[in-house]
């Protein structure tokens, strides 16, 4: 499977895919066609067809996809047999809401530590993982396997400890901070901007606000 | 301004480009190259040309453009100039979060409300506001301008809210629950799939672990 040429507009899809799929699947439906499956997505069969093409198709004339299979694979190029650990940094609002965000688990992904800086919070018990303290970052990092760091930490520290998570080998990040924050180190970084989606949201309602004036 | 063809996939990047626009301003930075522009924000300077084409360009050959002026018309493109006015429905982490993150308000948003059906929470102060009981809900929206409604509640009961403050006349729903909701009605709805942004990472980080195994 050669995914070198993968756009990351198609990558971004994949999740999508996966959560329909994962939906069908838990509706016992075993087969769908492109149309079908763009119909409920709200994506043109042969976009759905495109983008499932870049990695070898999945799918057979006259039949469709095989929803088991298709989902299967598609969990497999997005890497979830390799069911990633994750800590959380900051134990704010944020990482609380990540902490008990039950999905993440269902997708393979477990959060396996929760720091913080404030003595206050080191030591509350957040889904069942009580705080460490960030003074017992290296250790634990050191004597466990970690492969992401979620950083939900005020704006102002997050480079510094993204450099600190970096230098101890974590291979990923997935950032909460409203910065687009970039490592020289081999590090993936996905950069989270609420803000974007809610200007989106704002993009299309003032859409309708012109195209309403517009009709008058 | 036609922006009838406009696709998602560029309406989409528009806050990404409103963003780093925001930061060369704020670094007094009054005029830059679509080269420039390209190597801060990683995307190629011809798609910046063809995305900005989209909306009647805004450069200029041999100058580039004006920072503070394609900032104010993205700006406006997005919609900022509406002021929209948002209540948050669900007051607990997630909840939290949204209304203490700061840089809502500096994209032109506010939140007015925050609302939870929770007695314990109902009159907790959050970000200089009291939680409202949901029976106010009506009452509220009735007598306030508001435009959009922030859905944090658990899963089960999102369709129901959903289908409520539409029938209120909310013109948006920006909606955290891991689900695709749509309503009949002409309300712009904006699902925010966080784990989508997790999977993401989860693809490159296995992509780097495959191309390492490759070059054993």
């Amino acid at each position: 499977m050669d995914d070198k040429k993968v756009s990351m507009a198609v990558v971004k899809r994949l999740p999508r895919y996966y959560r329909y799929l994962t939906d069908l699947l838990k509706l016992e439906v075993n087969r769908i066609s492109s149309k079908e499956l763009s119909e409920k997505m709200g994506i043109t069969a042969s976009q759905i067809r495109q983008d499932l093409n870049c990695f070898g198709g999945f799918g057979q004339q006259g039949y469709g996809y095989n929803v088991e299979i298709l989902q299967r694979e598609i969990g497999k190029i997005l890497g979830m047999q390799n069911k990633f650990k994750a800590i959380i940094i900051g134990a704010g609002n944020m990482g609380n809401a990540i902490a008990n965000y039950s999905l993440f688990a269902e997708r393979g992904y477990s959060i396996v530590a929760i720091f913080d800086n404030n003595t206050e919070k080191v030591g509350k018990i957040i889904n069942n993982l009580a705080v460490l303290d960030m003074n017992e970052l290296e250790n634990y990092i050191k004597n466990n396997r970690v492969d992401i760091a979620i950083l939900t930490v005020p704006f102002q520290y997050t480079s510094q400890i993204a450099e600190r998570v970096a230098s101890l080998g974590i291979k990923g990040i997935w950032n909460f901070s409203p910065m687009d924050l970039r490592l020289s180190h081999e590090v993936k970084i996905e950069n989270v901007h609420l803000s974007d989606s809610l200007m989106v949201l704002g993009y299309r309602m003032n859409k309708k606000i012109e195209e309403d004036k517009a009709s008058l």
